[in-house]
């Protein structure tokens, strides 16, 4: 008898596995089953369906030919048997078989297999909450649960959403299109937390105001008020009226089949596997959201469910499972979000992250026009670059602006995912011309940036320093060098005005034996400014990281907000 | 006394070079010459000047803050004496003295350097060829240049472009968009040579078609005509009415001054500079235009003169001008075009390249939407990627299309330039949601394909090959796999539809002994029917490369052209 592949979990991870397997081995049978009704669908696309971006469902399960995936396809074109609306119950791992439901009849049934692939993906958090199963209360995961938001998103209605990470953020801005009111609920003090350091997070957290969103960080939700239907949400005390609730708090992975048949639980919670996609037991692999995966950066266990991870791991589970032999490398740690007109992204680790891993990190904030600044249509964006003390080492990239991110992200993914260093990322020869990018692309001056970090020669401060020394009333001369113009604008409040050109002839002016921190719009002048203070023999000299356009706090004059 | 360095050339390069080496030794004197009016400005944006998209010249000499980089900006900014209008007219190394010419007064005199930067950039090639000295024949180079070109940009005349490379191609854009009549005449029989292999660059050659601007391949201008103004182009025997001749054939390093002084020039005819940007005087440093580099695949000497590496390069010169120890790194041959919608470029080496330095290489043709195949405004772009046979490693890419192709190249730019293999570009965690990319990215699917083709799974057969089996009635099956829809809207000609959805059960039909070659709009489908084929015991089952929309000749149909 040939031999039996059986797939359990008809999603990203799940049929990458079964179809990759059969391609490999067509010899073999390969059963992919799932408990829902619609399988191979892109979840991913669930927030665009919501807000009418994507007019047809159909659209978030078809293949680019418009050919819809169900059970028929996968027979006729993948030559994979599919079983929708069927739960596995259990694994008899002594036995090598399965123990089925199916959902609609409630019949049981047994399916022996040679080998089998968990690809169980993950399901959302639902916070043990007073009144959280109330009508209105939702997730954001399943097609089902598409055609709830979209029903239940009319214009002029209250929304609030729990949580405002990827998931959070992207349902944001799909109900707001559809005119709801929307209330943004998130239990830490920032937006995208896990995503992006705090003063990266400010600039998504602005622009979902700009959108009209309500944004409330830091506060804690304690339950559900209403009737059949949800009608308020308890905040901090306080109650918010709410006609749909959104529960995007994070999603758990689905081990409890393979905790029930004893494999091994890595330490965030998910399914151990080794780089082939081996669980503890050698007739059975997973892929997906269920599984833990390998930090690249850390080396550290990671449970950071993606659907570009759970297409990558299906593909090495489908080929591992008839006997080859593919290795799955580890993951970045990278995401990327689209919130109204912004783009925000990390790869690799933010700041907090790698201190929290025991990094000794130099950070670098460079601010700059995507594209050569003299052509029309360039956009700001803001990079924040991580690197290792003394090796160098890139450890992480964030990335927020309306200009073009995700180039940099991706660029960055690759260098990081290869252990560059930050010399090496100064060296890319990137494509350049007007409408892609400066002669020197934002990811060289970030990183010619670190560089004279780690050397020394660039002394940077942290805007939540600055800050910091504002507020405690430091002595030390916040020095704006941009021109009398700029400076009329928009600035800093209790900086003094000296402008660049003028700086070399005006240094008797100020203090030899006070810290100097210079900064511009960008703080490109505020390095030169300390260049030039250095040269002329000040040592107390230093710029703040990122200027104005970094600036996370309030800022003075007529366009300071 | 302190140390002079002296900086021949004042514009990409050499301003970097001299700015930085004033920041990096501020007791320094750094003095930087040069012969022309204008220092510092941004020739790549002379195309956008001259289309009206930058609208005044002095955009392109100005920093982001808007200030303009003349001599007083330098001095009192960067700390560096300019002196324009002044060339060099040579070297003595062993007085360590330059002879200068002040190019208004006529007056000559000499100056003393410690260290040396050439940046003496390169000049556009004027053929020599009869009446190239007419009027209204012109170079895109300078900022004058640009002023002409703008001048003479009169809707309705005509203008003859020479050369179909990047700055050919750029201004052919230009002028279009300003209502000229432009001919474009390249003696390759392809545009933008170098850049891209012939069966993308048709992809180009098709969008300057569909914008107006014809496109004459294969074709030898040998001469012009006219009184004083260029009248017409004598081209193959015929005669072309031109009221503007464009010469964008390419430049040549300015290496007279070096080579006078017996520096080492290279292989390319460039200066021969090593990793420090060292000529082969110690005391003589070059970068930017002049100079000959390294390519990091090949390892062999280039000649190629871009903004990009001329900054890179400059900043290195800079540094070690003072003492310092920075290297450059090399570069990819990276380049990036903008032809109306389209957006063309390469990193690493072409297939012809490649070919021509005794790899023995593998090639992948994927054509794939940008983004989610169902967000809205996903638009095709077109990679081809080349790997070395046997070991795996990126060779080079190739991207065309109206999508989202510069990011492809940056991410692949940065892992071609850390020598990375197509196994470490299908692990890249490139940052996914459906507004950026599909979730199995256009590079992942790309180095997915070349794996297959690396061991053997996938068997494509490129556009070239097949054309020529059909060309000359070669015995074999082309089998389009498409919907019966798909297959009326437009085709090859000669080929047999199986829809792959029948393939599994109508395999009787097909010959077990011919070569079979599959394909599809992009050739998915085309890659699953070989295998299914190759399942089924069929042994000449292939596939064509990129299927119908990487098909560089004509198609069959109603949307064929
Ligand atoms: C709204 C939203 C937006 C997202 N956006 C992005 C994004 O932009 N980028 C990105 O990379 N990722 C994104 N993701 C994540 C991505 O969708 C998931 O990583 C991906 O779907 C995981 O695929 P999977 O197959 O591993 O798991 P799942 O999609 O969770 O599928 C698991 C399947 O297993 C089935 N199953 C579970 N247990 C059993 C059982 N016992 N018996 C039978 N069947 C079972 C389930 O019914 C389910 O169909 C997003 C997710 C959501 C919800
Ligand atoms: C239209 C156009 C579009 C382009 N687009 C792109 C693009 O998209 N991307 C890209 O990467 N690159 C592009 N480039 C190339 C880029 O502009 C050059 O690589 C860059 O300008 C090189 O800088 P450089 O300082 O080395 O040389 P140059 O710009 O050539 O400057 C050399 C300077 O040296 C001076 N000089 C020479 N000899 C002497 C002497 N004896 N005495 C005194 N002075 C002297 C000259 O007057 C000149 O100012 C483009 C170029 C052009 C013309
Ligand atoms: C589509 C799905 C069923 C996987 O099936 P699949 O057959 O492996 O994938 P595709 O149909 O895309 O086919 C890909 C195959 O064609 C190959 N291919 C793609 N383009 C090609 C081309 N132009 N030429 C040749 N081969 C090509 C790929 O290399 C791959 O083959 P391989 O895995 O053997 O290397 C699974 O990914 C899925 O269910 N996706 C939807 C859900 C999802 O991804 N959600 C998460 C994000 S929202
Ligand atoms: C601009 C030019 C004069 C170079 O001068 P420069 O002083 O080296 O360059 P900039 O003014 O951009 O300053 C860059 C410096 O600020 C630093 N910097 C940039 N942004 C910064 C920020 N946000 N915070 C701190 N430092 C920053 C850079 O690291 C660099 O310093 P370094 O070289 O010491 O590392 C030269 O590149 C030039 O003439 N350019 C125009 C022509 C051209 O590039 N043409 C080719 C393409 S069309
Ligand atoms: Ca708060
Ligand atoms: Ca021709």
């Amino acid at each position: 008898m040939n031999q039996r592949i059986v797939v359990i979990g008809a999603n990203a991870a799940g049929a990458k596995a079964a179809s990759k397997a059969k391609r490999s081995n067509p010899e073999a049978e390969v059963v992919l089953i799932d408990r829902g009704t619609f399988i191979s669908y892109g979840a991913c696309g669930i927030p665009y369906y919501v807000s009418d971006a994507v007019p047809r469902i159909k659209e978030l399960m078809s293949t680019m030919a418009g050919v819809v995936r169900d059970s028929d396809f996968f027979r006729k074109v993948k030559g994979v048997t599919v079983r929708t609306n069927t739960e596995v119950t259990s694994i008899d791992r002594a036995a090598k078989s399965l123990e089925l439901q199916d959902r609609v009849s409630g019949e049981r049934s047994r399916l022996s297999y040679h080998r089998l692939v968990l690809a169980t993906g993950s399901a959302p958090v639902v916070p043990k909450l007073p009144g959280v199963t109330l009508k209105g209360i939702a997730t954001v995961k399943t097609l089902e649960d598409a055609e709830l938001l979209r029903s239940h998103a009319l214009p002029g209605a209250a929304a609030c959403i729990l949580g405002a990470g990827l998931i959070g953020l992207e349902t944001a801005e799909a109900l707001c299109q559809k005119g709801m009111r929307v209330t943004l609920l998130e239990l830490k003090e920032q937006v995208l937390p896990g995503v992006l350091d705090p003063e990266l997070a400010v600039k998504v957290e602005r622009q979902l105001t700009r959108a009209g969103v309500e944004v409330r960080t830091g506060c804690r939700v304690t339950g559900f008020t209403g009737q059949e239907q949800v009608e308020k949400v308890m905040v901090d005390g306080a109650e918010l009226p709410a006609d749909l609730v959104i529960l995007a708090t994070g999603v758990v992975p689905n081990v409890e089949l393979a905790r029930a048949a004893g494999l091994e639980i890595g330490s965030t919670g998910a399914l151990a596997v080794d780089a082939g996609m081996y669980t503890s037991d050698p007739d059975i692999l997973a892929c997906g959201d269920c599984c833990q995966t390998t930090h690249r950066v850390t080396g550290k266990g990671v449970f950071l469910p993606m659907g570009s991870t759970a297409n990558k791991q299906g593909r090495v589970a489908g080929i591992n499972a008839v006997g080859g032999e593919a290795r799955f490398g580890g993951v970045n740690g990278t995401s990327i979000v689209r919130v109204f007109e912004l783009t925000a992204g990390k790869t690799g680790l933010t700041e907090a992250e790698a201190l929290a891993h025991g990094f000794s990190v130099e950070t670098v904030l460079s601010p700059a026009p995507d594209k050569a600044h003299f052509f029309p249509g360039a956009k700001p964006i803001l990079l924040k670059l991580v690197a290792e003390q003394g090796t160098g080492k890139l450890l992480g990239l964030q990335a927020v602006g309306e200009g073009e991110v995700a180039k940099r992200l991706d660029a960055a993914a690759l260098a990081i995912g290869l252990g560059a260093t930050v010399e090496q990322l100064a060296q890319a020869d990137l494509a350049y011309a007007p409408p892609y990018s400066a002669a020197m692309d934002n990811l060289i001056v970030a990183a010619d940036i670190m560089k004279n970090k780690l050397v020394g020669i660039a002394r940077g401060f942290a805007p939540q320093e600055v800050k910091r020394k504002l507020d405690q009333g430091e002595q030390f001369i916040l020095l704006d060098v941009r021109s009398p113009a700029e400076f009329q604008e928009v600035g800093i409040e209790g900086a003094t005005l000296v402008p660049l050109g003028a700086l070399r002839d005006r240094l008797s002016e100020l203090p030899r034996d006070q810290e100097i921190i210079a900064f511009c719009k960008i703080s490109l002048r505020g390095y030169e400014a300390q260049q030039i203070l250095n040269g002329a023999g000040f040592t107390k000299a230093g710029f703040l990281d990122g200027g104005i356009l970094a600036w996370p706090y309030e800022l003075r004059g007529p366009l300071g907000s």
